[in-house]
């Protein structure tokens, strides 16, 4: 096994052309026996292992900079770079993250998970470069998926303009997470089929230099590309077709699944977990705007890239029809549309994940809020209980959109409050509204929800009890229950609570009647406390006799958290919220 | 005079071509007699007027709907519209606003202030008119500085896709702000230099069709490029190139300092407002930069688009050479450009204004800080005493920036302060670091501040009393100020003045400490109150017995509002502060 010789970058360039591809031949073996085993992205690991080979063949990493766009087709390079361990030895499978990460090598320059970036980012490394005076190679990683995000077609046209060594290797594996969508990707087809000598070409008219490499997945090919453009004075594309999924039949054959997802059998690709029937807020998100869809013609869905956050599958796109759009990666391209149709007459609903929605705070407020167009905003995994890598955390968004003027945000606490909260929010016309979909299992109350929320700012009274008020928000309305049960049994309190309903507003009525036989009111949101639902009810209590007490997560990025600690450590357990209040009450 | 009859676009439609130009020479004598009067954007809308006419000759609006791109070139389009007389009688000229306004005019679909978002939008338009099967046209129209920016680019992408009736109008006038950074301006010029046949074209290589018309100040030219493109089936980028500040010699020639201003003497261009010798915080930042320049080669200033605001005028950008860089209008790669800089070990120094830093709110909290990279960026007109105009306010940043982990948010009170701050946020190589360069009026306190910042969140107690502390942040210490003598003068209080400093920590011990002589807390806080810093302490304090107060701005867009009148609204008075104190301590 080369492998075992391989402990760094300069090992690697060691070895014969020849010797490389079966170098490429052991990484993606390994590659597949781990992601097999512990789940992971598949299809752009599998499809960039002999241009990362080839990678540092030719240049001298970390001198030389490779920052990787995403970075979740970044596991052959962590294998190159001293990290092989963590791919070979199943008890250090965690010990490298999913993304690139400085804390693990020097060979990595950014935490990364966001789409679109990298070709900024390595600008920037790049400027350092030429101000400091120094010679090194900066090269930036893209995948044409992350190409329609407005971040990276607006560092290519800097970085024709920087007009110094800058080396772009687009991997063209022609998909994104789903299929492409966007003009772009016929100019990319019409150079994959002309071997790059369409005279109409994206990047030449971006200002930037081009080469073409047909056998993406060939490492001699690669070499000779890549030695053909190292130590360039000018900015460079170099437009690789790959094959998603390379070398892995399942995985080449139905793209879309294989792009991330969890452990497999090998042999046949079955998912090694078994989910069972219960629902997901995926699917019934699909099956409601699926209905709504067919009562009314122009009820929208649109994705950013990601329809499978709405539960979209490829056979429900189709069912859909015209009716559900996927704009490709760009999140405010998405806001806009959807402001414009709403404006239009249409109702539209966009799905998205809370970590991605940070990316349109400007649309939200400008394209969207300042013109209280009526569309629908689904926010995904917004909990401590969704993603838990530190660049798809989803706890932000409370303070992100809450705090947007005209906006109305709704936390619904169950399956049947969110389809009710969902249906009013297409079928209203007056405000721009956001749902954020409860985090953690479906939780069902087996009680009709409202249906009218057009009484904004109304919060409901679950039950009514005295001297403690509980406000528990979204998802954490059961942390509420539980707390409550605990007051009672442990401090002989029977509290009030609280299911807000509207994180946008206060019900001021129903705040201002606790102060007459309450003396503590208690918030729990299932995000961070900065800037967010309780710190409000903090605020308007401010001037009174009320205590307050707001449970959150602390500001603070966590990577790869276990949920459990994290909730001690913010105190959101029931026997420690009962504590504090033992406590406070005396 | 033409005009006379124009009371909407049928009234165009009656006249002969040969009228319509002598209509457009009408429109531009109105125009600049109103701007030399009034101010407001020159270049823009000088550039634009034939179009306009044009526009609304071959078109049908309000069925065929325009879309203006930041749209402070809806000028003429807004005198063809119904809205004259806000041009003929001084009287009127605040009767419309500097942007398109739906509530002004049926004609107008949207408010739109920032730029690169106006094909998104009129995707949605045309989306929600393809899902109900009308057929009337959706227009864009869109400068060459948005083309830089990435929701624009987003847009051209997507509507390729679309694949129906949309008609890009690219008002091709060769400056953005000021000059146009990046790539893509060197296809433009190509297009230019070849009549629009080059076979290399952005536009066509995005999957749109494509027309160009050199002659774009030539009403009957731009006549009858509209007529071939109206009712189109499918997308079109009608590049038109125009002259900015066409038909006024001073606005022709020197066309940065023309893009916008103050009312001006109409032979000379001279100014009619004197501003005096007082120092601003854009020239002392541009001064401060620059002797940072010289000490270290590796200072650089970044602006996206919009160099005025740190001061760097066309002399002072020559002086800085590499060491500044504008990015074009492209706010999301310049937080990336800046984090990769940082990276790589250069100071990098962005200056924004408030309104426009939310446009990189993911850029901020993934490229930025979760990768704590130690750039430097200064957030202008932060501040209720800004921009008031509802796309720019300026009161937002406080909730935007401050609740993003790892990011260190200064407010400097002064003069001194601020430039202490800069020094300081260049000099450190620990953090993000924020600067909410303070509103109003440059203020010196005439005392040298403390030159290190790194003990992070420590306030400084501006003066030490009893019974009620006043945190008054930023530009508010002042107000600060006057409620403490108010407080005194009144009601016998010897309040404690804290700067805080810092907006994104507390200062626990010091506020721990508060607790034993103190009853009330009063935050002040020159921006919205929703999730910003008052919130915070309001929280900190919520299971304590300390009342606090929290004051700020309500949350609401608010447009072109009258800034004493916003103050009294929300309490912001010595006098209101000092009742509501009175009233609370009995």
């Amino acid at each position: 096994m080369y492998l075992e010789r391989i402990n760094g970058p300069a090992d690697v360039k060691e070895l014969s052309v020849p010797e490389l591809k079966d170098l490429g031949a052991e990484i993606r073996s390994v590659l597949l026996k781990k992601l097999s085993e512990h789940g992971g992205h598949i299809g752009p690991n599998l499809g960039m292992v002999e241009a990362t080979v080839a990678l540092h063949y030719v240049f001298d990493s970390p001198d030389d900079k490779i920052v990787y766009d995403v970075s979740h087709q970044s596991y052959a390079h962590k294998i190159l770079t001293g990290r092989k361990a963590a791919f070979l030895d199943p008890a250090g499978y965690d010990d490298v993250s999913g993304y690139s990460d400085p804390e693990e090598s020097e060979h990595d320059f950014f935490n990364i998970g966001h789409t679109s970036t990298a070709v900024s980012l390595a600008c920037g490394l790049a400027k350092a470069r030429d101000l400091k005076g120094t010679h090194e190679n900066v090269i930036a990683v893209l995948g044409d998926g992350s190409l329609s995000g407005g971040e990276a077609l607006e560092g290519l046209d800097n970085a024709a303009e920087q007009g110094t060594n800058l080396i772009v290797i687009l991997n063209d594996n022609q998909m994104s997470i789903a299929e492409n969508h966007g003009g772009i990707y016929r100019n990319l087809a019409g150079l994959r089929a002309t071997q790059g000598a369409a005279p109409c070409n994206l990047f030449r008219a971006m200002g930037l230099d081009y080469l073409y490499v047909d056998a993406g997945n060939d490492v001699e090919a690669l070499v000779a590309a890549f030695r053909q453009v190292k130590d360039t004075d000018h900015p460079i594309v170099v437009h690789i077709n790959t094959l998603k999924g390379k070398g892995y039949a399942p995985a080449e054959q139905d793209k879309e699944p294989w792009h991330w997802g969890y452990p497999f059998e090998l042999e046949t690709g079955r998912c090694r977990i078994d989910f069972g029937p219960a629902p997901d807020y995926h699917d019934i998100t699909a099956d409601c705007l699926l209905r709504a869809m067919k009562e009314d013609p122009t009820v929208v869905g649109i994705t950013a890239g990601t329809p499978a956050v709405m539960g979209f599958t490829a056979d429900k796109r189709a069912q859909a029809g015209r009716q559900f759009v996927d704009v490709g990666i760009c999140e405010e391209h998405a806001v806009a549309l959807a402001s414009g149709i709403a404006k239009g007459g249409g109702r539209p609903v966009w799905g998205v994940y809370s970590s991605f929605v940070q990316r349109t705070y400007d649309q939200l407020s400008q394209d969207l809020c300042i013109n209280r167009n009526p569309a629908c905003i689904l926010v995904f995994l917004g909990s401590l209980m969704g993603l838990n890598d530190v660049t798809h955390l989803g706890f932000f968004d409370i303070p992100l959109i809450s705090n947007i003027p005209n906006m109305v945000y709704l936390a619904p606490t169950c399956r049947e409050e969110y389809e009710a909260m969902l249906a009013w929010g297409i079928r209203q016309n007056q405000h721009p509204v956001a749902i954020r979909v409860p985090g953690g299992e479906v939780l069902e109350s087996g009680e009709a929800a409202e249906t009218d929320y057009s009484d904004l700012n109304k919060y409901k009274v679950v039950a009514r009890g005295s001297r403690v008020a509980i406000l528990g928000l979204g998802a954490f309305l059961g942390l509420g229950c539980e707390v409550a049960a605990e007051l009672k049994e442990r401090l002989g309190i029977e509290a009030t609570l609280i299911n807000p309903r509207f994180i946008t507003g206060l019900d001021e009525a129903l705040l201002a009647g606790l102060r007459k036989d309450h003396d503590l009111v208690i918030t729990l949101e299932d995000g961070v406390l900065d800037g967010g639902f309780g710190e409000k009810i903090a605020r308007y209590y401010g001037p009174t006799a009320m205590r307050v007490l707001n449970y959150g997560a602390k500001k603070e990025f966590v990577d790869r958290y276990d949920l459990n600690e994290l909730l001690r450590a913010n105190r959101l357990s029931k026997e420690q919220i009962c504590e504090d209040v033992a406590g406070l009450l005396g």
